[in-house]
Order: structure tokens, then C-alpha cells, then sequence
């Protein structure tokens, strides 16, 4: 990289998503006096009685949880989406309340998937084993949907701590399935196939190798990944995972082997996570993927990869707040990716956790 | 509107920004046992030896304020652009590393403007007059910036509150000067442009007109302003507020009066936020305009409105979280705009910590 860059403001591009953002590399000096986020204790007991999400209790719509051994999963008792309801369209002609009040129905179904019936296992505490039964609980959700569904596609996500709006610490993840393609899977489904017609070649392949080439700013690899600051990364330590193979949803991963190397560089992201600042690191997750249905063209420009999203910044006080500028101007960050990506590299694989005991 | 939506999931269309946003009226009722803010305090007092933004205090960088007596503005010690740096731009060529590697430089200047000399008074807690001052300094501010520098946008904004990433709660806005467009108003610049070589009328103009007609989504009116929950709006409590004049940028204000109008709009809208869950109603803020320079089209285009985005969703100490759906997949809100501007506009434009005197 032009070394000029960790010195001066500019602006990157992000090619998957399109658009850009603005980096500080000067304004980590800044001193911070503002909300601190209170950091996520370790000692949560294996059982919690009260948790609705813990094996043998009782949800909040009522109903009991089985005395489930791996992963467990259920339709989220409060879905934002659901699959029965009244059709709706709003009206398709070209006078001004039409254009300006637009809306359409969506149907859907939300999940949620408990990790493991230990309600203080987190993804970094779990081994490669128990992940692998989590990655294959998503691809029969997946081929479970897209069998027995009409919806169109399936966000696979992650809220991990009290940042991130996760309300329970008992680890778990969501699946949204909905009638239509959300905003973003689309803008990025829309960018891979521009970049397919015109380079005759995958957009996220390409950046593979260029990144592997580069080195400036992998986090890890293993034979079946990738894992970078990328390039035009906003949040500041946020990670890009991409598969080697060029598969375009999670059912292309063949046999046991590539799920174990799935499992292994989760593992060893949100070890390195947790690592940074000694805490149970916050962040979104979501795996991005070719929809359940669609048209060739946007099955084949599908190439799997899944952002993590953290907010944290300087410990495990303090985060990056997303606001004023950034929500009116443009995503700002302060560190530069490949600073970010230095940091990530030199940890350890080892939990802290594990080391304390 | 059509009352089916009150009842179920559906996602609106945002002609401005151009994206779409995922409502789902009935998810209220889910019970939140995640992170609370802290509500914020009444009792600051009027000055604050400690603040570095109060008059003749040291700030961080080492100047000392003057004795100002009512707004005051310096450049931000801790900017995220410099007016004084390297040229950069990357290579342009066809080759993969220019395509998905791209960069450039940016320059610019960021001011803090503190609204008055009084550490406890928020534009809630300012009169009309001293409202009319802030205005006034942004409009000095704009004309000084057009005039005697070479940038082409100005962001104007405020985040207020510790959950907004304020870090110093002494009433203060920023204004971010760049020498690019940055993606939100061109955005928005784009989308008013080509409303405006398709319908031949401006799109503010007919949305501003459709929502007096309809009556639906109006939080306050005065004879310069009228301000509403947009049909799109994507955090609880959103309000757009739309210029009644078509002007273009705020040096287009004629005299007195348009000042005085608009400074009634921001104290009507600031009260009602702060009576609403009784606490100092946290938010980002930001006003969108013509950029500095640019083309007759761009100009002519569009049409000042400012937008508050205030997290808040139930009471003082619960917001909406904004994380791994509406990061990864599609922006949801989980009441309709139509009940959020029915509760504003029901709200007393007397604050209530004044009632408690
Ligand atoms: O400039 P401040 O007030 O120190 O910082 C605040 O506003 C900036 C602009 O929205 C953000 O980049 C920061 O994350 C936030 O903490
Ligand atoms: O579904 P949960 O975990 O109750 O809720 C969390 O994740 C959702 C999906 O990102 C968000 O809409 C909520 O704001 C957040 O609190």
C-alpha cells in the first residue's frame, strides 16, 4: 500500500457494497470522555434458570424448551416477519402519492439457533467440533427453506453482546427468511454480477488473490479461508471472511473437511476477537450468500463470505460511535485497516480465558 | 394510509436516500431485558470549571476559550480532515488492484460550534432569539466557507447525548467541510435530480404538499416548516423537516422572520423530543443543502430540509438497536411512522423541565 496513506485523510472504495469511506488515520490521539460500555464478565454459569433460551425452560410465548445437547432451534417467539398474513401492494401508477408512499407486503419467518446448550459458551469457547454442528444446523435451515418455502432469501446473523442489542448472553444466533431480497445481499448481488459482466470473472476471487499477494492485511488463513480488514473496512476491526473455493451458498461445501475448516477459522476469529481487549468481544455477524431463488445469473455472480462487525475501538470500554457524520455525510473510521488487520494478526489463537484457568 | 399496514410486515420505499426500509408494526410487544442507557441528568450546572468548551476555559489542544456570550466557534483540535496534506489519488488504470484497491485523498476543515455559553442549556432550554443566533452562525459560517475556501460540501450536524457518542453534554453542533461530495447528500442529490428531469417539479415540493393533504405523518407546522415523521423513516422517533419556500441552501433565508421561523421549527421539534420519555432526548441531527459549488442543476435541485435521528424507542433508557439485520440485510423499525408522529404531535411544546420549576 502507499504508505502515504496512513498519514493523510482519504477516502476508499468499497466495490462489494458501493460506496465509500472516509478515513482518519490522525484522530486515534483523540482523548475519549464519552459512554463507556460496561465490559462483558466471564463468570456466567453453565445453567441459568431464568434464561428462556437454556435447555428445559420455559420461553416467553409460553412454550418449553427440549433438554436439547448441541444446537437448538426454534421460530423467534417476537418475529419481526411472518408467514401469514394479509396480501398488500400499494398501488403501481404514476401519480405523485404513489411515488412517494410506496410500500409492499413481506412475508417471512425468523429463527433463532442456540449454539450449545451451555449458557456460557460463546463461539470462541466452543470447539471445532460443536461449531461444525452449528454449520450444519444452517445448511438444513437453508435447504429446509428452500425446499419447503416460496421466500426468496435467508440472513443468517449474529448479535453477540450488550452493544450489539443482544438481549441474552446464552449464545445464539438468528435466521430471517423473507419474501424479498433485503438491501443489502442486494446492492452486493448487484455489484457481482456488474463486475462479472464486465471482467468476465468473480469480483470476490479476484480480491482473494490480490489480498494474498498484498499480505498487508489478512488476519488469518486456513485452506478453506480467508480473513481480512478489508481494504474499505468501516468498523474498526471489522473482518471479511471469504471461502477460497468460489462455492455460492453454504450446501457447496463438500463433506466434513470443509465444514471443519468453516468451523476453524470462526474459532479462530473470535478468539483473536475476545483476545484483543481480554472480553467477550461485541459484534454483528452475517453470512452473505446466493439467494434461495432466483435467476442463474445471480446464483453463479454468488460468492459465500460473511462480515463480522464489531464496535469496539480502543478496550473493551470504549467503541466507535456511528452518528452525525456518519449517518448525514458518509462511514467514517479512525484507524486504517491495515493497522487494524497488524493487531488481529499478532494474537494469539490461545482464548485468554482458557489461559486464566 | 392504507390501515392494513398498521398490522403487518411491509417495507417502505425512501425516494430520497433510495433504499428501502422493513416495518413490522406488531414486534412491540417483544420484552427487552438488553442494555439500558443511562437517562441523562438535569442537573448540570451553568458553568463547568472541568469543560472544555465552556468560556474561558482550556480546551484539549491547549487554547483557552474566550469570554464568548453566545455561540462560539473554533476548529475541531481533533479533526478527521486538514486543509494542509499530501495530493493523493490512485492509479486509474483497468487492472485489478486499481479497480478494487481504489482510494483518494481528502482535505477539508472541522469546526465545533457551541450554541451558548450556558454549560445546562440544551436548544430545548433556548429561546427563540438565542435559536436565531446559532442559525445565524451557520449561515456566517456557510458564506465565509463558499467564499474563501475550495471545498463543495459543508455537513452541519449534532450529536447530543451520551448514547449518540457526544462525549462533553455543553451544547455544541460541528460542521465537517470536505472537498467532495460525501455519499449520503449525493445520494440524495442524485435521487432530486432525477425526480426533477422526470416529473419537471421538485420532489420535496409534492412530498411537502402530499403530507399537509394527508395529515398523517405531521409532528409541527409553522408558516416556514413543516415537520413530519416520514413515511420512510427508519429510526423510532424520526422527523424530516421540510424548508415550506423551495430554497436551496441556508443563505437563502430571507431576513428576520425566515430565521425566526426556522428557529421555532428546531425549538417546537427539541421540546417535543425532550417531553416525550421526560429526559434530554438523545439524537443526531444534520441539515442538507446545495453543495458549496457545483453545477446549475445541482443547485437548482435542492431543496434544505434537516433530519433528526434520535435512537430512543420506549422509554429514557431503552433504544432501538440498529445492528445485525439492519447492518448486514435491510434497515427495520418496529412501530409505524404514523404512530410515532401521532405521540409527537399530541406532546406539549412546553418542556417539562420547565413546568417543574
Ligand atoms: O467529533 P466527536 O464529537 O469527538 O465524535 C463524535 O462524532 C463524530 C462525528 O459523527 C464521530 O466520528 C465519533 O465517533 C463521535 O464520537
Ligand atoms: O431479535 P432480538 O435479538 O430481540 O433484537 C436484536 O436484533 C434485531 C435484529 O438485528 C434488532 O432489530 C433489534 O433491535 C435487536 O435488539
Amino acid at each position: 500500500m502507499d504508505s502515504v496513506l496512513d498519514d493523510i485523510s482519504h477516502r476508499r472504495y468499497n466495490p462489494l457494497r458501493g460506496n465509500w469511506i472516509l478515513v482518519s488515520p490522525h484522530r486515534t490521539k483523540r482523548p475519549w470522555r464519552g459512554q463507556e460500555e460496561s465490559p462483558s464478565g466471564n463468570t456466567l454459569p453453565e445453567y441459568d434458570p431464568g434464561c428462556y433460551l437454556c435447555p428445559r425452560n420455559q420461553r416467553s410465548g409460553g412454550a418449553q424448551n427440549p433438554d436439547y445437547k448441541d444446537t437448538f432451534i426454534f421460530i423467534n417467539d417476537f418475529a419481526a416477519v411472518k408467514e401469514d398474513q394479509e396480501d398488500y401492494e400499494s398501488a403501481k401508477s404514476e401519480d405523485k402519492s404513489s411515488l412517494l408512499l410506496k410500500a409492499e407486503g413481506v412475508k417471512g419467518k425468523c429463527y433463532v439457533i442456540c449454539f450449545s446448550p451451555a449458557h456460557n459458551k460463546t463461539l470462541a469457547d466452543m470447539s471445532i467440533k460443536e461449531i461444525s454442528v452449528v454449520i450444519n444446523t444452517w445448511q438444513n435451515l437453508y435447504r429446509d427453506v428452500q425446499q419447503n418455502t416460496p421466500f426468496r432469501y435467508i440472513q443468517i446473523f449474529e448479535n453477540k453482546g450488550e452493544s450489539m442489542g443482544c438481549s441474552n448472553p446464552h449464545a445464539h444466533c438468528q435466521a430471517w427468511t423473507t419474501s424479498h431480497l433485503p438491501e443489502e445481499p442486494a446492492a452486493e448481488l448487484h455489484n457481482l454480477i456488474e463486475y462479472r459482466r464486465r471482467h468476465n470473472s468473480c469480483m470476490l476471487c479476484d480480491y482473494l488473490v490480490l489480498e494474498l499477494e498484498k499480505k498487508e492485511r489478512i488476519v488469518a488463513e486456513n485452506d478453506g479461508w480467508l480473513a481480512i480488514c478489508p481494504w474499505w473496512a468501516f468498523w474498526p476491526f471489522e473482518t471479511l471472511v471469504i471461502s477460497k473455493k468460489c462455492i455460492k451458498n453454504i450446501l457447496e461445501l463438500e463433506g466434513e473437511r470443509d465444514v471443519e475448516l468453516f468451523a476453524e477459522i470462526i474459532s479462530i476469529i473470535t478468539t483473536k476477537y475476545d483476545n484483543l481487549f481480554e472480553t467477550k468481544f461485541p459484534y454483528s455477524m452475517g453470512i452473505h450468500q446466493a439467494p434461495l431463488r432466483g435467476t442463474d445469473e445471480e446464483h453463479a455472480a454468488n460468492h459465500v463470505h460473511f462480515h463480522f462487525l464489531p464496535p469496539l475501538l480502543r478496550s473493551a470500554t470504549v467503541k466507535k460511535f456511528q452518528v452525525g457524520y456518519e449517518l448525514l455525510a458518509e462511514p467514517q473510521r479512525d484507524i486504517t485497516p491495515e493497522q487494524a488487520a497488524r493487531r488481529l494478526q499478532a494474537l494469539s489463537t490461545e482464548l485468554y480465558r482458557d489461559k486464566l484457568d
